[in-house]
């Protein structure tokens, strides 16, 4: 195109030395794999220093920096402060420990950039619903199901929700909102479900005193009895009960819900199952929990994690469901800039479903990746006897507590939770709690190990919730001795001179 | 602990040879800037064969398969058919383009594999709490704002929404739900706004039915005496209108809406402005459009992408609050076992807010990473430079298709977005929507251009939506050039021999 004034030169965010780049990418790799490979060797956590901590609180960078300099500031002010999740004696919250491969994956659906949200033959969309259809294989979900890779669990649990809702209401939910119900919709759970679940339940309009915490029994699961006094009375009351919650595995203490009593009780009661498997739905692998997860395949919609117990790094959840024309329903909406499904040819000629009409992403990365690279690098097989062997190694813990008499176990151990405290002669309740607390804060900062605290039935505990594939009984014996030396240097302290 | 069985090996994810993973991984990263750095040189998209797409629907591994081989597979049948949004003819509906640094950024925080969700004195909060820091500067939002990075702009919208009707609402949402309300919740976009929106509004329980769609005027804005008499209307009718949505560019013809009018309303009615700026927010670095958003600065919430208009690889989007406590407030909640705020020492000591307190996500990844070393990499300038020169290609491209008598430019043309049609004398309506459609589909299979297509004012046009760092005015060149070559042969293949 002739002009009067010459066009502008066009620059591009490529790397203008691209060699430099690449000599910079090696290094990341090496320091990346000697991290990980030397991960034992450094303290479960370091608290980052007041004047690492002002590194980032820079003003806009203006101009570009060097991409050597920026990862010298990455190796000085970053790497060496993690939250810790990858050490082998880190058992806080829920954590996920990730693999070399995975992460390697990482970098190359990062590079492809495929955004996974629909279009069709591309491969993206395929990887994913082939990972998809080996979870419904690994959690006794039909082939018929549909599914749809997450964030994470609270993600997949909103997802699960909101399809119950939608579809039991026994009206157009998503044009007419909740205002177009005539009774209140309730549902329930037990007290121990996780608070992603009220999350969920406030963002879906319902308001969480439609969610009704059930009593638990003496192993922390939902008391049946009491489950179904309350949507009879309910009813009674002429609300709408919708859905159920079961937990397999809870927060606290690991705890697995009679999942085929609530399958019994949800088919008479006409409402939904939801289960909340974040990282318990994968004891379905190991032979020595496998029975305590009967009837989650019967679940209406099942929600877990991948970063969690099948050890992929963040961020990776799924939702199944078990109709897949429910779950389409409750989310897919097609305006005219997204119109597909015709012809065969060309981007939007194909008859897969596109992933977008399943949640509530339309850009979607392509997460599918890591899951396929692992589930093909390590085999159902090997998953298995690594959860399994979580599970053994949480016993070993429980025994080696049970086995101490500075400690206390404060849970039953049904599955990868330990929950436990260091007890002091003569200290009232108070104290104890006030002491354990202490003892988790030194655990961090010595960087000895990371398990978290809680509360079970009013008393603060240490927990320990394993989801890592590297730690060894060693680890263990080592937590064990450490929080007895350290609450007996601190029970010292605070005891009367 | 002496045992009368032996106990059993313990074994690892780790790698069993780290030595051949890290050649590997080598091998990896160089393939992957190779095919970066050669983009230009492949189609911009192929049709996945069929014969490929068989592969991914294998049985469920049970036991290992070398990571060699695996990776062989991925070379063979993943990476030649991606979605193709990398390429430099890829302008179909939004899409991003990525960088090499920002891929090998995701290998860092996948290794790293960091949960940011909360927890302190670790670096990630605090990378995190960096780049939002640098986003409310250059976004033009106070420093007392808060923010949250989020999977992309659907779930920043529905975290914006989820706020304004929480906060609107006069009553408390998150305990009594929708059905709290005294009169229905209103809310106000656009004809033109992004579904996302939509999808919020249902998931939030509030009912499509809501949201009132408003029409736009020739620019494609929203009309805004046909707004304030809907608004006024709906006040009538004993309805609480609450929130408006403005569009920082609309998909569909990148459209702005008059931001500044839309706040002096919402300011004179006592309504929440959210601002949907999924890409068309980052037009504030360009000289050339900054004043068009003028006002954006004025939202109580601001949602926006970075992987498409700041060329980020996926995932990554952010929304901004204007009052921190009211984004806190909607979304905080803290069980037993996130206590958290405690004295200074350890994990759960720290006094900066957790980010699993602004969202529905508790797992979350490191998505900060890539930004700021993306940031830092370019420096705002050259981003700056970078977006107003897509805003002038796709201005060379209308000029282009001004210049063509076969073409016809399909709306006008105010940011990133250019929507025309190939014109065939004696063609009804419907054989040009059908002859366009062919068009869009030759240049996907042909491997020429990645447009999309969409509906304006009832016509099928093809649609430029440009996002794309590595576009050159001669792409556009072959774009038109195409269009017109594809045009002819198919019109001469429709018309009466």
């Amino acid at each position: 195109m002739a002009s009067k004034n010459p066009l502008p030169a066009e620059e591009t965010l490529d790397p203008q030395n691209w060699e430099s780049l690449r000599a910079l990418g090696h290094r990341m790799l090496d320091d990346m794999l000697d991290y990980l490979k030397t991960v034992r060797e450094r303290p479960a956590w370091r608290h980052i220093p007041e004047q690492v901590k002002a590194q980032f609180n820079q003003p806009l960078p203006l101009d570009p920096q060097p991409p050597e300099e920026i990862y010298q500031e990455f190796l000085e002010n970053v790497l060496p402060y993690p939250v810790g999740n990858i050490h082998p004696r880190f058992w806080g919250w829920v954590f996920g420990t990730g693999t070399a491969l995975a992460a390697f994956a990482e970098l190359l659906a990062a590079s492809m950039n495929t955004n996974a949200g629909g279009l069709d033959h591309h491969s993206a969309v395929h990887v994913e619903k082939q990972v998809i259809d080996w979870f419904k294989q690994m959690l006794g979900f039909p082939a018929s199901a549909s599914g749809l890779l997450t964030s994470g669990c609270s993600a997949a649990n909103l997802i699960g929700l909101a399809v119950a809702r939608d579809i039991k209401a026994g009206f157009d939910v998503r044009r007419d909102g909740i205002p177009g119900a005539s009774r209140k919709m309730m549902l329930y759970a037990s007290q121990e479900i996780h608070s992603s679940v009220q999350k969920a339940v406030e963002l879906l309009g319902l308001g969480s005193d439609a969610l009704r915490y059930v009593p638990v029994n003496d192993d922390f699961q939902i008391d049946l009895q009491a489950l179904k006094a309350t949507i009879t009375q309910d009813r009674q009351d002429g609300h709408l009960p919708f859905c159920v919650v079961g937990a397999a595995g809870t927060t606290n203490t690991g705890a697995i819900d009679d999942l085929n009593a609530l399958a019994d009780i949800c088919q008479r009661e006409n409402v939904w199952l939801h289960v909340d498997g974040a990282f318990g739905a994968w004891g379905v692998l190991a032979p020595g929990v496998r029975s305590q997860l009967a009837g989650m395949e019967r679940a209406d919609s099942l929600a877990f994690d991948l970063h969690k117990w099948m050890y992929m790094p963040y961020e990776i959840g799924c939702v199944l469901v078990r109709h897949e024309e429910e779950h389409r329903k409750a989310f897919s909406l097609t305006p005219a800039y997204l119109t597909h499904g015709e012809g065969g040819r060309g981007m939007t000629g194909g008859d897969l479903p596109w992933f977008c009409d399943y949640g509530f992403q339309l850009s979607r990365g392509f997460r599918a990746l890591k899951a396929w690279m692992s589930l093909k690098e390590h085999g159902s097989r090997r998953y298995a006897r690594l959860i399994q062997q979580n599970i053994d190694q949480v016993r070993y813990l429980a025994g080696l507590i049970d086995a101490s008499p500075q400690l206390e176990l404060s849970a039953p151990v049904t599955l990868n939770v330990v929950c436990f405290r260091y007890l002091e002669p003569g200290l009232d309740e108070g104290g104890l709690d006030a002491l354990n607390k202490q003892i988790l804060t030194e655990l961090h900062e010595q960087g000895i190990a990371v398990p978290s605290g809680t509360i079970i039935r009013g008393k603060y505990v240490l927990r320990v919730a394993h989801t890592n594939h590297r730690s060894r009984r060693d680890d263990f014996d080592i937590l064990v001795r450490e929080v007895i030396r350290i609450g007996k240097e601190l029970a010292l302290a605070i005891e009367p001179a």
